[in-house]
């Protein structure tokens, strides 16, 4: 899979190519002869210079979209350096003028006349907006507008991480988005074995929860008895921002392995009587932080909803991230003493060593461990940081209103699964007519919801 | 025409009531048993807290934008009163709160750490954007969302045009309509006869120019020598936002009448040297103030340049809305001397008389006349207040960055067109190579541009 | 609404026109200097020459093609003149050669052994295919091949009606179109208000019984208490061949005035009880004997059966054409004999007068006569000229399996109506599970159904 | 891939058992209690009366086609041996009458008018028309009836192939199947990665000459240097009926290796030179005898040419599936006489054994053994039985008026390629300006073209 990730990066980047090609004339007409990676200075300034013609256009608005539209196809054609320097202008030479913020805050605090204090508040706010947002906003008139932005933010978070500081740029970028990719706005589509093949490659490569391996794995999951959902929006119409895929079953699933088995065939979706949501990516570094995967469960659930009038219950088999992590922490630094007070009474030793054996792939954990480890499991996934819990998968899915209903041993048996928690997977359960009052007591009063199941787990002895 | 349109408009009408059907037990189990017109103190009191519901959610963000759903059907339910007082309630309670904007005012004014002063910008722009905003968001994810907006910001208008204050809300709604109907997310359609007939038919309802009498002239306007190009948000795709009609034709158009004329037959296009537009209406009320007419220009000129390598010139004919108002005023106030000072020496009780003769609908004037009047209108369209020429459609066409071609005599002699303008229209040209000095002669420096001829009519005696 | 339908022929016309003009280089390389009517003998061989390069061709069968589409559009650019001559070789010289054939007929006449027998008659059967068939089937290569053979069929029945013999022709082209106007390969289409206006102008103009005075009246006949559903070729996807008018109601109309009232509000069609067939025309000459109407309102009956379950019953309200022209015969012939015969007292010179005075226009005519006209109109009705009824319309429903239903007094005032049949309307009841029965009845029997209501009618005296 | 393609065929039965499932309520009332697979003798009986139901109905045309639909769901519902009874009765049962036919011929034969001829002959065609041919007709009314009549010829000639006679029946359904897919009707499209995956699929399981071995493999057939065309007919728009892939080079390839090798980078489209078509398969045994490749080849040139004017070059690399065997089999026949007639002195019995290498895998052959094998190819290519030449690849691409090029060493390398033709392929060569001639020369004049390389190779000595 690795390979074929490669071979779709690199045509894209070859068709991102093309398309320099075609309008390299134009940029170099209009901002002369500039290096990919602009390491002179002269660089820097003629491109500061173009970058304010964006900005206060002779010309007038049209003119304006124009530089811009030239200034993002040169973006495109700059090396990785070439482009870091890009964004450096662009965070630090285009904010808000500090004077001209200071002037309007002083004639809002100053003014006495109750009739003009909304009309000051847009004043204030308008100078608030900086002129980097109207180049980042005129970017949109570009042939792949919006894709550009997901991309340029994309960029800027990967240099973030470096230690780059790009935080005026990143935040205007993420508002810009937000409005774009409000919810409202977007298409949800099913996903089939007749879509294409381009857009399906990049659930191959988007996954990120259970790796397909072939198309033939693909294929079976796109099957008549399961369902694959996204969001799209209509200016990036080959790209799923978030995928969801759902097994349409008899029973709540207890683990992966059998959902995952092409050899098993194919059930009647009609007498299905459970949906299990068994995996949900992103797909967007660009659109961290906009959460749409509360939104396209719940959409999920009501369109299976109107088509399966016999399912019944909508439940997830999920990893659990942090498990053996937390777990050896807490067996070195608390041993014996926090076990005791959840009332196991083996020794810390021990069990270590039973993690130890599972995690290194052997299967077998004699019987008694695996209600140990279950048990453990459940306090984990209840344990709490501030106001959340510490998973952040079990975070995710109780503040939309789900409540851990089970916790299933050698649930994911993959090397994967083992390494992050001893193969054992939760089902989180969304009951409709629950789901705002457990969002609430999870969100509001910090209260773990879980089942009469996962209760018995957690009592002592 | 006018039947025609009440059809058109009872039928929309009768199709949301059709939505509002469907829905009605749904806001009734939310919101109760509230009446149409809001008219009883319980009904606003239930109302306010519902809408508070949409803002500050139990439930998380999809239960809100649920409410807002609901919400956003109740709206559609009320009678105009109820609407009237529906609207004034989001204008009036839902502004940012004065407290905590002074509180993030003072933590950016007292701030020193240059690390800090970006982050608190942000800060302060959030807390500037009101709650209101929050709920008109959440109205996207309405079936029509978009639409609904658009038609919330005609009421408001509506409603403000009667003398009553919504500044706030009427801000927050075109701040958001203005993200949403960036140019760069609008697509650019080219209308024929081969387009929908309900789709056609709002061609003839929303055509401001030049009336639309039959569906024999909106044919002949969509003949093969014609073309008519419209922009389109994706989430209305049957709803033109702004179009514009034009002739492929032999050389610039003197007189809208034979353009119009049905028994004229129809050219090759292949062969056409000029495209003259001669029609360009704004369709949404609720899009007032987001001017698209300059882009949807400029990205005609440039389709259609691809298309007809042999057209050359690119002109409009279009009225002189306000010559005749004008020029009475003057002649009244300044009479001779005024005519003295360009060089005309009738007596200005004798042009009036000319200019009643005309108005009145008798086609003759002396020809002596008709080059006085010529004349006085090159004035008018020169004549400025402040930076902008007084004639409206001047003002567009010169900031645009075309110049006034030419003037027309007896080019329109409908009724409309002999009360406003003596029959008089005018030929204003684009040419590309110009149009960027020609906007900044204009909006930087003030100057009326023009060509040979009309300046030499402008010549003294 | 004639000269709309003028203005669609010319630029159906034109349009030809101007395909032609692409390809006129083509041809001419190929037909050389032919003059446009044929006139010349030279025209005449080098035409003929042509054709049979069309038949046995050098080049292979792709060549074949080539020549044939050459030939295709060189008959689209002749004169009428012109095609008559064109059509004149197609028919005469293009036969099967008699002497194959006798040679294929004795070959299986004296063929004694069994297993031969079915590849004799392959053998005949091809040899009996004409050379004119081949060429025929060739044209389909056309652009738009199929709509092609659809006109010079129409052509060949127009050349036909003025006495000219082109029978050989004809019953080829009928039987290629019988093949690719299969029912099993068309499509049946909801024709709304939705659809392009290029095709709703051709509705107006196809439109046989009731005509459409005004694309206002088009637009109340799309409504959602109305239905119009046509069938198409995938190869002419503008042209709707055959075409039904369907009314949503609550009870059997009994007039066509108020169905055609478009000031009457439209209904709720989900709860309507009745599905009215009030219209249904065929648009293609080139399809006559071809027929379709039969497979359409069955289609239409299972389709709206679908969509709304509370519809139970499926007339139609039909014109009586030959009535009136009928009874002024038998009145002339038989007179008061034959009245006395069916029971009617009255005096035929007294009925006679009568129905002048209708067909005059004159509204009103004494009950009495409105019974003894409604009696007559039912015994019209079943009066057969060997196996079949003698009204066309009566005969195309009853062998579709439909019954008399009723037959309806001043149901169809219109000029054409009161000419017709005195303004007398039928409706024909289609139960679907008594239509098997009713065709085979009125087929193989010769029986006509009709309900009780019209059995007391014919009942004597 | 074998894996994969079974998975195909089960998935495509499966879905036809879902509309067996269906319907077989309906067939069951119709036909009662019938087994799946025919054996018992009232089965027969039944069946038979209900085949006769299709083609004399009561109840008239609509009604006979419903029958035929049941008709049609029960074959889909039958087994193996039930369906070869089902057709054995449709073979057997439903020919023309032998004494109609005989009465129609005396009529022909008998009749002096010269006016009357063509109307016999027609009356006799329309007698030799067998019912059995109104049947299949009615099948296109089934939901895939198109489809089905593919599958069922598929079915015929798959028995006919174990020696049953099924000659009427096989006839009948070419003749109606030839009419279906007359290539008018038939749409070329151009098929990409972003096509179907689910049709991208059939590619995989149809290719004939080089497996595709893996997504991977195909993606890259389908990369932008690459063209893939297919003809579909609009009944079957999932299913290509015959495709052809392209190579756009530098210059003519002379080994189909480097054609299929992942690892060389794509080329420039725009700048190449030579089109080379690798690859042509048929995809339906249904429609075998319907030959559409060289329409295919044809379009495609025509295509390509419109596309790229650089590429001057239209040629094949194709297979010679014949030439070991007819090599094997002249060396043991004649041996030395043979090879010293076309001037090879080398002995039969060393060249054997240096056939038997390179067909037995070691790849190296000395030099003097590729020149006489290379020799001998070219005239095993050119060696004729009665008006063909032997290999039907080479007859295929001659009497489509293409001319041998070229004649390459090692370019088929795989075991397939090794067995069939010592690793040999052939370069066809299709020049539109000379394809006619070409043509006529094979197939008239029964002359091979071929080029001065592969004339020089055929020189003696």
């Amino acid at each position: 899979m690795e390979s074929s990730i490669l071979k779709i990066k690199d045509r894209t980047l070859s068709s991102v190519a093309r398309v320099v090609d075609e309008v390299t004339d134009v940029i170099l007409s209009w901002v002369g002869n500039i290096g990919e990676d602009l390491s002179r200075s002269q660089d820097i300034d003629k491109l500061l210079s173009k970058m304010r013609e964006c900005v206060s256009p002779k010309g007038g608005e049209v003119k304006a979209r124009h530089n811009t539209i030239s200034l993002g196809n040169l973006y495109l054609q700059l090396s990785e350096a070439g482009k870091s320097r890009f964004l450096r202008m662009l965070n630090d030479q285009f904010s808000s003028n500090r004077e001209d913020i200071e002037q309007s805050i002083s004639a809002y605090v100053n003014n006495t006349d109750p009739e003009l204090e909304e009309k000051l508040r847009f004043e204030l706010a308008a100078v608030l907006c900086s002129p980097r947002m109207g180049i980042l906003k005129q970017f949109m008139s570009l042939s792949e507008g919006v894709r550009f932005l997901v991309s340029m933010r994309a960029d800027v978070i990967s240099l973030s991480r470096r230690g780059e500081n790009f935080f005026a740029l990143e935040r205007d970028l993420k508002g810009l988005l937000s409005s774009l990719f409000d919810v409202g706005l977007l298409e949800l589509r099913h996903i089939t074995w007749d879509s294409p093949a381009s857009l399906l490659e990049k659930l191959i490569l988007y996954e990120a929860v259970h790796a397909i391996s072939s198309w033939e794995d693909l294929r079976y999951r796109l099957d008549s008895d399961r369902r694959c959902f996204a969001f799209f929006h209509y200016k990036m119409p080959q790209e799923p921002l978030i995928f969801v895929e759902v097994a349409l079953v008899e029973s709540v699933s207890n683990n992966i392995q059998a959902l995952l088995d092409e050899s098993v065939p194919k059930r009647d979706p009609t007498s299905a009587k459970v949906a299990i949501f068994y995996s949900i990516s992103n797909t967007q570094v660009g659109l961290s932080g906009i959460n749409l995967g509360n939104f396209l469960i719940k959409r999920v659930v009501s369109r299976l909803s109107g088509e399966f009038p016999s399912i019944k219950t909508y439940a997830t088999l999920s990893p659990v991230p942090g498990f053996v992590k937390w777990l050896m922490g807490v067996l070195e630094t608390e041993g014996n003493g926090f076990l005791r007070s959840v009332g196991i009474l083996c020794s810390a030793v021990d069990l270590s060593e039973q993690v130890n054996v599972v995690n290194g792939g052997a299967g077998y954990v004699p019987e008694l461990y695996q209600e140990i480890l279950l048990k453990l499991c459940a306090h984990y996934l209840k344990t709490m940081t501030g106001s959340k819990v510490i998973d952040p998968v079990a975070h995710f899915h109780l503040s939309n209103g789900a409540l851990i209903m089970r916790i299933n041993w050698m649930a994911d048996t993959s090397e994967k699964g083992l390494a992050a928690s001893l193969g054992i997977m939760v089902n989180y359960s969304y009951e409709l007519s629950k789901i705002d009052d457990n969002h609430e007591s999870y969100v509001v009063h910090g209260k773990v919801i879980y089942s009469r199941e996962v209760a018995s787990l957690l009592k002592k002895g």
